[in-house]
């Protein structure tokens, strides 16, 4: 096991995708993390203020947007385009060989479109399966990915999907073939015990501290899900995983700073 | 020279961008097209619309579009977003293996900001390298290239780029290698010696016949730069250069229709 390489999967999410400033100074540290690297993007606001602009107006149901054909186009420009291609620019600046992906791209990742008996969420789509050979041989190429949360399903369909779990599907299907460390990053500094103060960093969260925090109430709301992804990354066999600030990207990967996810 | 591999290099332009099923049956006629194949496409009308449903102005000079920042970021979203990835998962939906890029990506396309001492043309590109390397790689794994006209500096700037002159970059670029047919598409069946008459498709086109019509000025506007492109591919050692109808694709690929670019 000891031998196989490592491979960052980092996801950058929040608001720190909207500061161009703060994503710069982001992705140099991630160009001069060493190694074989994958970076998963969100979209940011960008999108809601685009949609905005265009007068698409955006239906939230449960406090999820319901991605309908409109919504779909503004987000495909969104983050394949204009998101993700930036990104890609900005990298090269730094001399890292990127290449931006969706999912339909090599047929990266194929998805389905989500079916619930309540509710239509239109055009987001669920993971069924992720490229793994394609990303393999892409990466010993001495690429980065920089992959975009928009699949497809194999019919000419794009689908929304969750970049939390884009990130958490393309690390373990990575599981065997490299030793995976997956970073969910964002503008706090990991899960914190209490919301309004960043110096509460839980270091460690194993599920029966996770389910006692939740029967708390001190973990709730939009950390559940991509708590939730990084406790199935771990059991699918990722090595590591590991939730805090983008800005300390450098921290995070040396394991001086977030929140590890831990089985025991 | 017999032996090399033969390689399809397709440029799609013109209304047809904008038509969901026109663009749909290209692609089909596309996918059972044989060999390796690359496909540039332009980005029709579509970023004029979004440029003006989000109320930014489009400058002209001298019929030429000026690409201010604003501009760049919708061409951005249009072309590398939502038209780039639209014919990737259609191409996938016909069983094509399709992977969507920009310049930046993988360092495709390396281009510098047009300066010209008279007119700023803003955040235009004219294309100083292809990566031709990375695009052999790409094509013996069995990918099939679809390229949106936007370059990069090497310095983290995107630039719209013209799509005609990124095809006729990559053709060159690939000349040595390829046995390479270069295809201008578009709504026309060809360079024709009455605009108003379908039937004057002039069959064969060299330097001589071309310089005769655009003397009596038979050949005139869109066309020369298009042309221009054509010939210089041409003298470059591009095996074919054709000009012609993207309904008819496969009449062209076998010589039977369009407009032939020769040497003599």
């Amino acid at each position: 096991m000891e031998n196989r390489e490592q491979l960052y999967i980092i996801k950058i999410g929040g608001n720190i995708i909207d500061d161009e400033h703060r994503l710069n100074a982001f992705l140099k540290s991630l160009s001069v993390l060493a190694g074989k690297k994958i970076l998963v993007h969100g979209g940011g606001k960008l999108a809601t203020k685009m949609a905005a602009d265009l007068n698409i107006p955006q239906q939230m149901v449960d406090g999820r947007r319901i991605t309908d054909a409109e919504t779909l186009k503004v987000i495909t420009m969104v983050y394949a385009g204009y998101i993700n291609k930036n990104i890609v620019a900005q990298l090269q600046c730094n001399g890292t060989n990127a290449i931006g992906l969706t999912g339909a791209d090599g047929n990266l990742i194929m998805a389905h479109k989500r079916t619930s008996s309540s509710i239509d969420y239109g055009y987001v789509g669920d993971v069924d399966m992720v490229n793994d050979i394609m990303i393999h041989d892409m990466l010993s190429r001495g690429l980065t990915l920089v992959i975009a949360p928009v699949t497809h399903d194999g019919r000419g369909q794009l689908l929304n999907t969750n970049a939390d779990t884009i990130a958490r599907s393309v690390a373990t299907s990575l599981a065997q073939r490299y030793a995976v460390t997956l970073i969910y990053s964002f503008e706090k500094p990991g899960v914190l015990l209490d919301v309004e103060d960043e110096n509460s960093v839980i270091p460690r969260l194993n599920p029966s501290l996770y389910a006692k925090y939740r029967e708390e109430q001190k973990i709730f709301a939009g950390m559940i899900p991509k708590i939730d992804n990084a406790f199935a990354a771990i059991s699918a066999g990722v090595q590591n995983v590991i939730i805090g600030k983008a800005e300390e990207l450098d921290k995070l990967t040396s394991g001086c700073g977030g929140t590890s996810i831990t089985h025991e």
